[in-house]
Order: structure tokens, then sequence, then C-alpha cells
């Protein structure tokens, strides 16, 4: 195995043994549910100076979209010890950050067992690239809006607030990314390097494909759109406005349109790896950086080191 | 390998070689998109007395996944040979009826290069039992609604009838299915054997979770709902059309309501492998069997068996 290639470590889902796993061989079997449905869940993670960043919170979403997906409850030691051991051997190769995904799907239609592992891989150029440089984005309407007052799901949740219906697992962070995929794609093939969702009917700005929305606001202010629903609730979004508050900055969830995103000191795109990428243009329109674009960046990266 | 383990042939996806592949050992990699987004399109067919039935109809339809994907267009002629040579295999154990399933993935992230394989296997037990006994069925909103006329869409399809946007890629059988298999686990939590999509702004009925759903009326008639927008068409459901027009009934796609589901002489789910199974009774109300029921299922069956 040569020194480059990704480590993994594949988790037996009831607690058993961890074990490492040799790239060059194939991994998943003809009937895993993660292959044939797409019925799985994962959670990404960054790997810096020899830490999984933000690991609780991940460990918390993890535990939330599996029971979303009524899968057994992870065994987050296991998942901590197999990161802890992937990471040791990053170290030894590396200074540089590093991606983490858990993958935990629904397994072998033959077994009727969880399938469970971890891949460990450097940062790609292009996420790099964009860190550095940041991205520009069309706004989009997502396609398709989720029903929230449905006359089945009302019985079927049991009544209280409008829900979503339960099987779409909405806030559970599955391996159904085709269409964010697809997204994205549609995006750079007009010439963007990224798209933020836009509610049709409010207008309303709800996420990145693949991030979490922030703006800085004059006086020390920062803003995302508020998560739920279907936002999905961003680890690094949370561990910013954690850390930022302790810092004097005043945060806040709070919906917005594109003319909020227009007329904001900065927008940010923050996520697990990308970490945090300035928008420079919105739909054309260009986004020139703010005197404390390094202080912002700052801020974030500190966040995440802040665990 | 014993003779009751699946059959699985890797096909190359240029053109290349097609090769049996071991199912005691896993065949995908850490990161092919299947894995990692659920990013691939797949066709299930049902293999009866040495031949996949309704071919041509499944071979039109994975093309046509394909292409909305963005896929390389699959090598139709390696397809059916490697589909030939696992029914060759099969026929040496078997003459019962055998599931044949193609899926076709963007592939490996580190190769670029598409993953292509297809597996053949027994039908279930559950599956038989059901075609004898027929299922038991909720009706329920899918939760989610395609927007056709949203602004961005339009300049992005380039005007002509309200579109969904091209990133949904609407249409195309995608391994993006855990919503539908979360749907069936929630209804047989619940007694039910299936679910029945309505749309809950029109009442309109759109589509079983994984099947079409087809009426009898009494006079010779059959209809289904109009496919197309967010009802994928069924292959099933054409060749029956096809060949019942042949033997003299009236065949329509209409739009219709759960009432005009009561009110049939018979209602169907019609789908590759299950091929026909009758509802026997829809929210609780039951639907007793009609005197032509033998009649019914005969024509289904004879209608794959036609081409």
């Amino acid at each position: 195995m040569d020194s480059s290639s990704p480590i993994i470590y594949v988790v037996e889902p009831y607690g058993g043994s961890i074990r490492r796993h040799n790239s060059a061989l194939p991994l998943i079997y003809w009937d895993d549910a993660a292959v044939t449905r797409g019925d799985g869940v994962f959670e990404t993670l960054l790997i810096r100076d020899g830490h999984p960043a933000n690991l609780q919170r991940h460990l918390d979403r993890f535990r939330a979209s599996a029971r979303l997906l009524e899968l057994p409850e992870p065994n987050g030691e296991d998942w901590i010890a197999a990161t802890r051991e992937a990471v040791t051997e990053w170290s030894q190769r590396s200074e540089e950050d590093a991606k983490c995904v858990w993958t935990y799907t629904r397994g072998r239609e033959t077994t009727g067992h969880p399938s469970a592992w971890l891949t460990l891989t450097p940062v790609a150029d292009s996420v790099l690239k964009q860190r550095k440089k940041g991205v520009k984005v069309m706004t989009s309407p997502r396609g398709f809006s989720i029903d929230t007052s449905l006359p089945g799901v009302d019985e079927a949740t049991e009544g209280g607030d409008p829900k979503p219906a339960p099987w779409l697992t909405v806030g559970a962070k599955t391996l159904n990314y085709a269409a964010n995929m697809a997204a994205l794609r549609y995006a750079r093939s007009r010439g963007f390097d990224d798209v933020i969702y836009v509610d049709p009917g409010t207008g309303r700005v709800l996420e990145g494909a693949t991030s979490t929305v922030i703006t800085v606001r004059s006086g020390g202010k920062l803003r995302t759109p508020v998560p739920g629903g279907d936002i999905l609730p961003g680890t690094t979004q949370a561990a910013l406005f954690e850390y930022a508050e302790e810092e004097g900055w005043r945060c806040k969830a709070k919906d917005m349109t594109v003319e909020r995103l227009l007329d904001a000191e900065s927008v940010w795109l923050v996520s697990s790896v990308r970490v945090a990428v300035r928008v420079t243009e919105i739909d054309g329109v260009p986004l020139p950086a703010p005197d404390n674009e390094d202080e912002v960046r700052d801020l974030i990266n500190s966040a995440l080191g802040a665990e």
C-alpha cells in the first residue's frame, strides 16, 4: 500500500472489532443498501493538527441521522477509536489537513446487518484553492418543496407542529445526494463554483449544495438562515456561533433574502472540510472583499480548533 | 460458490469485457459514487422461461436514466450479452422466475470511470406470496412536491413547457430510493404491505412506492395515472397496455382519485418482478376479488411474455 493511499477502517456495527481495510481492494458487497438504495447516513469531518475537529457535534448529528433512518444506534466509542487510529496513521504521513468520512448503511440484504466504515484522505486541491480564492455562486430554487401540512402526516406524527412526512427523514444526512451533485454539475457547466438554494415562494435563502450560508454584517453580527425543515443544521455553523459569541460577536439564526446577502459585509459558505469559503460573486454580482476578511476566516478556523 | 449464490456479472462501461464476479467477495470500492452519493441508475428485470421479460423497454429506460444523469451512453449489446450469460447459468439451476438488477453508477472518484454490473437472484418468497395473496395498501402523500414553474428553471431549460429543475433528474430511475424504502417500512409498521402515493393538493393518485397503479373498470377498460412529472413511466404498464389493446381491451392513461380506485372492478400494482399484485384493501376498506381476477392476471403475465 503506498503512502498516499486512502486510510480505511471498517467498524463492526455492534461494538465489535475495528480493522484496517486495504483501499486497493473492493470494500462493499453487491447487496449493500448503500449501493442498491442509497440507504445510509454519513458525516464528513476535518482532521487538523492531529485531531478530528468539532467531533461531538458530528457524532451527535450522526446518531440523530441513524435514529431518523431507524438504524441501530451507532457505538460512539468505536467511531472515535477508529477515527483516532486513522488520524495517528495520517499524522505519521503529513501535517496537512485531511478529510474523514464516516459511512453507516442499512447493510447487506442477505445478512440484515448494517455496514460501517470510515475513510481518511487528503483534502482535494480544488478545496484548498476555494479556501483561498472563494467561490462564485448561482442562486437557484431547489426544485422541490417539502410539504409540512399534509392530511396523512398530522396523524402519522401524532399531531403537534406541522411536520414533514416521517419517511422523508428530513434532517438526516443521508447518502441520497445525487440531486445536490447534479445541481453542482449544472452550476459548473455555467461557469459557477457553487449553488445557494432559495425558496421560490418566499425568496428565503436556504443553504448551499453542501454547506451552510453565513453572513457577516456591520457591527460584528453573524447571521444564518434558521435551520430545520429543509435546511440541514450545520455543525460548522453551530461551532462558529458558539465560539464567536464568546469572542463578542452577536450571532443569530434569522431568515434572509438574496438582497440581504448582497448588502452584507461578506457572505460565507461554511462546511466541515472546506471550512469557510467567501462568496465572491452571486448570480454575476461581485461581492468585494471586506476589510475584515482575514479576521472572519481566523474566527471560523479558531472555532473549529476550540474544542 | 454454492449453487444458490447470486449470479453477478461486471460489465466494463466502455464496451470492454464482461466478467463473472464471485458474490462472496466484495464488489464495490470505497469511493464509488453509488456508495458515497447514491449517484447512479438501475433497472430491475424479470427473468422468466429463460428470457429477460420486456427487455427493450428496460433498455430504453436505462438509457434515458443514464442520459438524465449525464452518464456515458450504456452499451446495450454488452448489457444484453451479460444478461444472457447470467440467464443461461440460472436456467441450469432452476426453472423458476428470477430477478435481474442492472446497476450503472458514476463510478470511482479516483478513476472517474463509471461502474456497471448486474445481479441475478431468486425471487423473494415475500414477493411470491404477494403475487398470490395481494397487498393491503395505505394511501399517503409523498411528502414533497416537485416544482415545475420556477423562476430559475424556465431559463435553465430554455423555456418551453413548465419543467422540473434539470438537476432533480425527474424521470430517471436513480439509486436515491431511501425515502421510498422508509415509506414502505412505515407502512409495514402499521400493518400495511405497500403504499400508494396521492397528491395532497388535487387528490390525484400517483404511483406505488415501487410500482405503477392500474385499475380495471367494467366494459374491459384499463386505466393508469398519466405518467411523467413525478410519476415514473412504468415498463410493465407500457407492455400491458400495448398487449391488452391488441386483445380488445380499451386502455387509457387518465388521472384518478382514490374514489376511482374504490369503485373500480379491481386495482393492481404492476412492476417488473412482482409483476401484478391485486390491491385487496385500501386504507382499511376491503376490495373484494373480481370475477375476472385470473383473467386479468393472465393478461398481465401474457403481456410480459409477448415480446
